[in-house]
């Protein structure tokens, strides 16, 4: 195990490419083209992982991003977000060469694209089936339609399909519930498609949540897939059900600073800027940002320490609650580990992580000024 | 006014310069030792503006930190964190360059300094008066006095005294409710100081909080204050009333990306990767993350915009809700201002702000590797 004495996001490589080979086994026995996001990971060396295991498209959140994994020869990329159209010049520049996908929500940022774009381009129309942060009704005929009007008429817009992302799935807490939105997701999908697939015969249908392309079975009508939690997971995704604990690929370890009897508190070394302040909302209404788990010299322990939770964060100091005998044993000078709430944002923070075999993984937070003119 | 195509978190230099000033005149004035937190800015830039104002001494809240400014000539330096063990070597190598303070609150990790320590240390110890987070009860005398022994038998430790921070004051919403926080806290801090003052007669009181330094005027007993919020200040710090919207000095340019009448929000380029997950309660019980000001040429508009908050974040996305007229005018491709619920975390985030003069502010998280060794 390498030497922590701050707080260092650990990476359990081997987990990490068992969460990247049961995707991309899962999306070949599917059929489905996996597409998956690179914004969980950020990082030139994760995305190889992906490469040698046969992946060649991929999703990210924005422009600057997709600059980043150009970079590293990725050659076929879709930029999951509605186009910003004050990166028209950096859309052009990415599109003259590579395979570059945008995602419009309405017609007026299609036509800003037509008319500003040199070279072709690909258009998902960003679909809301239900999560309600952005996209189109499907029931919105009206604007889809006037997309489609202006990829119709442009000869450098090509139309690759409708896309959505069930994002809300990542609140639920069972397989039960994640079931209903993916099938009901489904339905208003397939509704899209029996209007359009005639006109537009190349059409595709992309989702892209990890509790949906984890837990379902059946993706009648869907083409692709664009999951990207999954190569970390994370306590939330555990307690919607996607992963066990012994999935998650991912864990902060932090030194014990103090502790505190009269509030059976322990103070560790991790805060804000190291966690992120995302919160996970347990059943018993309790709100944490990560649980413990016991570091051992090559890893941790798949069991997590029970009812043992960093509860509060301010910028440097995290707050750890348990029970007595968790709390009688942990001294400061200890190294406690926590599965963060939410693994992105934690790896975001720590610009990426260290494999349990010392091995820095690259960030793009490290190098982002550099894309950022 | 610089051409913003990407979130961009905007610093008006000339109130920045203008809360520092207040506060050394307003510590000059009451007396007190001016210590202030380079936690929220982190930067060497805005460092040498205090060091410009007359500012001499300051206060970090990690070793790491205090390395990062150690290097740009700051010799005496407070970590007001509990001391991490681990880093030992780290205030060995620190403590023979620069008059270093530590802060501890067991004897326990006293004793460890007193047995590994190579140069001469100053200490601190962390009292907690109401905030909770870290520190002794005052009331803990048993575990002060063994301290202090330690102190005593060491030849390399030096009492500086003892240092309390009211964190609870940025959860206030009113000056009454900080004063009461505040003279609670001086009443237990004088009778501390009554203890220990005829044995320890060098000893200081410091305390650390920007509601309290700012809104406060009887700092009878208190002879240092470590404020760091107020170089900023943010929505959090205006609820609580410890700065007029006009005072903030930084607020966040985000591209509108798409509106969506049926929900009545607008989507920018700007989420939990730009602003942080620390959301700001309002009176009537909405969680934001911020409010929308509208941007200037030179900056932007001190009064914000009624009723448009960002309410809900993912990793890339924000969404805003306002009233009606705001909806209606708000368009894809204009720029929005926000002013963030915590400075300090979008700071950290945005890896430093960039003046409206197009002045990129240096900030430690692009160097931090080098550090974190």
């Amino acid at each position: 195990m390498i030497n922590i004495k701050r707080p260092t996001l650990l990476l359990d490589k081997q987990k990490c490419l068992t969460n990247i080979a049961f995707m991309v086994d899962k999306a070949r026995e599917k059929n489905l083209v996996l597409r998956p996001h690179f914004k969980s990971h950020q990082s030139h060396t994760i995305g190889r992982w992906y490469r040698n295991a046969g992946t060649e498209k991929i999703t990210v959140s924005s422009m600057v991003m997709a600059e980043f994994f150009a970079a590293d020869d990725w050659d076929d990329i879709a930029v999951a977000f509605p186009f910003n159209i004050h990166e028209i010049d950096d859309a052009n520049r990415l599109a003259s060469s590579i395979t570059l996908h945008l995602t419009v929500c309405s017609a007026e940022t299609a036509s800003f694209i037509a008319n500003n774009i040199t070279s072709p381009v690909n258009i998902y129309i960003k679909i809301d089936t239900g999560y309600h942060r952005t996209g189109l009704n499907p029931q919105n005929k009206g604007e889809i339609d006037a997309i489609l009007d202006v990829v119709h008429h442009s000869d450098k817009l090509s139309f690759t399909g409708f896309l959505v992302h069930s994002g809300e799935t990542s609140k639920m807490r069972s397989k039960e519930e994640v079931e209903k939105i993916h099938f009901d997701s489904l339905g208003q999908l397939s509704e899209l498609r029996g209007t359009y697939e005639k006109d537009w015969p190349g059409m595709i249908i992309s989702t892209g949540d990890t509790p949906t392309a984890v837990l379902m079975e059946d993706f009648t009508g869907i083409d692709e897939i664009r999951p990207g939690k999954f190569v970390f997971f994370d306590l939330t995704q555990h307690h919607v059900g996607a992963c066990s604990i012994s999935g998650i690929s991912i864990a902060m370890g932090c030194p014990v600073v103090a502790k505190h009897p009269e509030r059976k508190e322990i103070v560790i070394y991790g805060g804000a800027v190291h966690f992120s302040k995302d919160e996970l909302l347990l059943p018993d209404g309790k709100r944490v940002y990560g649980q413990v788990v016991e570091l051992t010299e090559n890893g941790w322990l798949d069991k997590p320490v029970e009812g043992a939770y960093l509860c509060d964060l301010s910028q440097e100091h995290g707050i750890i609650r348990g029970d007595d005998e968790f709390f009688e044993k942990t001294r400061p000078g200890m190294i406690l580990g926590v599965i963060p709430a939410r693994a992105c944002l934690s790896v975001n923070l720590m610009q990426g992580p260290v494999t349990t075999d010392n091995e820095k993984i690259d960030h793009f937070s490290t190098v982002k000024t550099q894309y950022d003119a």
